[in-house]
């Protein structure tokens, strides 16, 4: 099918042994290998810098034990306003609770609790005594009802999936799990309206979608357990948005407990109605800092009949950004992902898989490129239209068309393997940023600079030098770009490099700090970098008008004190 | 290009004298006829119903003098802790304002007032004797810091072009119009974002995009008039929400001034950045009660290379619920609209214009579907085969496509030319609501035989009687649906038969009372039909948050006494 253009011919990939695309999102491939132990001179620790996120790695860390958040951030002190929970209290919420699974109390099984202390990457670790696993709207507005009158601190939960311990607790906040809250309640195959309970899991509700030839306007690599209430206090960003928007334009509504107990049933599932403020949308990102969202409506796409996927190699950025003009206008509406990866990253991910390169050659700059639409033939035309252009005028400089599912699977891993990748000499220290196009990829450029007139990189092969590689990937279309710098050991060098000069760059772009992680405990202090004191004075205000007793999710998201 | 289905054939419409499509969208075109006037017992009047709105009518209305809302609306009483304007308070403005021209009295000019004091639709004309005309966001704040301090109200003011008397005062409120502040500040052709002031002119703000290949995301009837900050302040939906989605995911910052002359700069240009409460959201569809929104920053899209318009005859709703499900599988990504009108729209368009119908047949529904995309033989292909689909399935009866750009605007005319046309006997008791797909047409249904049961309905012909018919058009691609009674003259029994069944029925379906025109001082009252006790409480905390002394826009939006 394909045409080939000028002097260059385009491949078709030929890769070995494709695995299913859905397994590379599984939380199970996210070890790190035995390799990353070895060759790490000080072992992953928790205590290294606040911004710093290990490899999400269940397996690996499992064997040590996680370090109390208290413990590494001794400066962060309990807030001695909220009250000290009691058997009394424990037994009040046996009684409001209709199953007695729902109450875990540390002092009746200490081993449960300890999944819901500590959050996923294995940094922050809570000294709840009491998780709560109400099953409906009213439970959860009887628990905060009593919480407020005892002036009990609260942390809500989802599938505790983020990565800046914003799920879990500081001190010993009652963790209020929406797990028991997991179902779907109403699907319109006309309106593509879906209104579920918040504890839903993100993979559970694509897939009751796509029976229905919908799917979740949202993809992100923790589907299988995250909830899609978490998604949306989070403002969940991920793989669709490029195609979708956000969650601010496609949520329709919410149902939420304020934390005095007031259950607030927005669950509108209009695609219009301006009928005074928006409320959900403040909730749309709070990080459950000022109630809980117990359920949502939102508006879901068709599926697509035809999701296409090419792999380029480009020679410069300036390309990269000629490639991204032309895929957004000869593309169009079919355009679903411009995913960026520099060739560093590529190289990493082929010496630490050992699998070929899929072009033959190594390129400064790789894309992936996807189309999803509804007519094969039409979108497959409109790729190699593309292609032939891009190639003609040598914006890029080779490409390859993955010809199926596995093929189009193989090429994604050359994308999204690539936090395991750069965790394979060690660790990394990661950012999750936004950056105007424009300078997309310079903070990888100086960044890189600054670390080599340091002496600090040895690349894949002197072990003697902390630092492997400076690289950079991300979803080029949204602006969203994750700065990563893979290590071989922890060091106080590197780390007086990074910050706070990496915020203060993103600072002088009007760049945002976190992109699509959101703040949680990890950026809390880091935030001012990104809105300025205005803004935080206002969010303040929205923060007490909500929650004028500071019980939601304490220690977190903004600083509370100007 | 077209080929038979079964044993209909579809036509390539014929239409004399296509005019431009900007032309239908012009304000001059939407003027009342003579014939309109001789056959009204009853002069259109400012004081029938707070829900009623005339048919938009400068020409008609001009001869007449609008009645102050105040003396309409008795039980609407000024609220005597505002302050009274002084000529020493004007004095300051003229000092703090660096254009004379930026300040207009009435003690020195009271003609050009009046233009500020009444609304666009006639209805609601306030009493101001004084408008500001700021040129920077510096000057919008020095005005509300010294309106805070003086305790004097406040009306924000875009291009005026609402239709719930939103933009204007009810009693003296001071006027803050934002006409004086109209620069594209940046725009970005690879990432497709613009920053501009408030006060640029939606079209004015199109064309500027065109000319960059790229589109407002927002299109509606009013664009020659009415301000980007002001479709922003009050969510406007219009044309291309079905698309492009709501400004609740589109607008990307504002920068506003609170109440108190605080400059909130939250112009992001990033499409993602989980930084804290995301503030805009706030102030989009606060519609002036907060704050002055001074500029924005917006995604905008491509410009579609190709768009085609078809317009075809079903026989029932459930035909029409069918045609939807079709187009959202079949033409998916390049659907840009779906309109539906039901029979006896088109038949007072047919005789309002003596044009012949576009089809042979006139059906009980006809549906205008438009498609934009980056190729035109592709979506010309897609739009076959659906028609060849639901004309095989005889899901539609009919359908035209339309073959060249005049015959497109001919062919909307049959949708966008109803306003107008209801007008024509007189005048039009009109509702702007959502309902969701399953009962979008019942309502019309329900409400015109609760008319013909009342014996009120004379058609076209009948001139004994109050009614012409009960009509329903809409943006059904979005549950958006204009619930229309042409009348001959105002009527007490109708209105009685309307109100407040309407608001009631909507409320059992749960639908919207204002799907995109706002609350304004139209529907303050009504605002509990679509929205709970709760929600309007944690509205009115909202709103104090932000405007603590409740200067900004006062007696409108929602009641501020539970």
């Amino acid at each position: 099918m394909m045409q080939s253009a000028g002097c260059r011919t385009l491949r078709l990939v030929q890769l070995p042994c494709a695995t299913l695309r859905a397994t590379r999102r599984a939380r199970s491939t996210r070890s790190v290998s035995t390799r990353a132990l070895q060759n790490s001179r000080r072992p992953l620790s928790n205590s290294v810098s606040r911004s710093f996120s290990t490899q999400p790695s269940r397996c690996y860390a499992a064997s040590k034990e996680v370090k109390f958040t208290v413990d590494n951030y001794p400066n962060v002190k309990r807030d001695a306003r909220f009250s000290q929970l009691t058997r009394e209290d424990v037994d009040h919420f046996k009684g409001i609770l209709s199953s007695p699974s729902s109450v875990v109390y540390a002092e009746d099984d200490a081993s449960e609790l300890e999944g819901f202390n500590t959050d996923w990457v294995r940094k922050y670790r809570g000294k709840s005594q009491l998780v709560l696993k109400p099953k409906t709207v009213e439970e959860v507005s009887e628990i905060l009802k009593y919480c407020s009158k005892r002036n009990l601190a609260v942390v809500p939960q989802g599938g505790n999936t983020g990565l800046v311990g914003g799920s879990v607790p500081v001190f010993d906040e009652i963790v209020v799990s929406l797990s028991s809250m997991n179902s779907i309640r109403s699907f319109d195959e006309v309106s593509g309206v879906l209104v579920c309970d918040a504890g839903v899991i993100l993979e559970s509700a694509d897939s009751y979608l796509r029976e229905r030839n919908h799917i979740f306007p949202l993809d992100l690599g923790a589907k299988g357990s995250c909830h899609v209430g978490g998604n949306v206090s989070t403002n969940a960003g991920g793989l669709r948005l490029l195609r979708y928007g956000s969650l601010h334009g496609t949520v329709l509504g919410v149902e939420a407990v304020l934390p005095d107990g007031t259950i607030l049933n927005d669950l509108q599932t209009l695609r219009k109605n301006n009928t005074g403020f928006d409320l959900k949308q403040v909730f749309i990102g709070s990080e459950g800092t000022i109630g809980i969202i117990t359920g949502i409506s939102i508006l879901c796409p068709r599926r697509s009949n035809a999701v296409h996927t090419a792999y380029f190699g480009l020679t410069s950025f300036s390309q990269v950004k000629k490639a991204f003009i032309k895929a957004k206008r000869d593309l169009g509406e079919i355009l679903s992902a411009f995913e960026l990866m520099d060739g560093l990253t590529q190289d990493l991910y082929h010496t630490a898989t050992k699998k070929p390169y899929p072009l033959d050659s190594r390129y400064p700059f790789h894309i992936l490129i996807e189309t999803s639409g509804s007519n094969a033939d039409h979108d497959m035309a409109k790729l190699e239209a593309f292609l032939e252009q891009v190639m003609g005028e040598e914006i890029v400089a080779d490409g390859t068309l993955a010809q199926d599912k596995s093929q189009a699977e193989e090429l994604w891993k050359w994308r999204e393997g690539l936090p395991e990748a750069c965790a394979h000499w060690g660790g990394t220290y990661k950012y999750d940023v936004s950056v105007p196009l424009n300078e997309f990829y310079t903070l990888v450029e100086d960044c890189r600079k600054r670390f080599e007139e340091a002496g600090l990189v040895g690349g894949t092969t002197n072990e003697s030098k902390p630092v492997v590689g400076v690289v950079g990937w991300g979803h080029m279309g949204d602006s969203n770009l994750h700065l990563n710098v893979p290590v071989r050991w922890y060091d106080k060098q590197v780390e007086k490099l990074l910050e706070p000069w990496v915020y203060e760059w993103i600072q002088k772009r009007k760049g945002s700090i976190s992109a699509e992680h959101g703040l949680g405990f990890a950026k809390r202090d880091y935030v001012q970098y990104s809105r300025d004191a205005t803004a935080l004075e206002i969010m303040r205000r929205v923060k007490k008008t909500f929650d004028p007793q500071g019980i939601m999710n304490p220690y977190k998201y903004i600083p509370m004190d100007a």
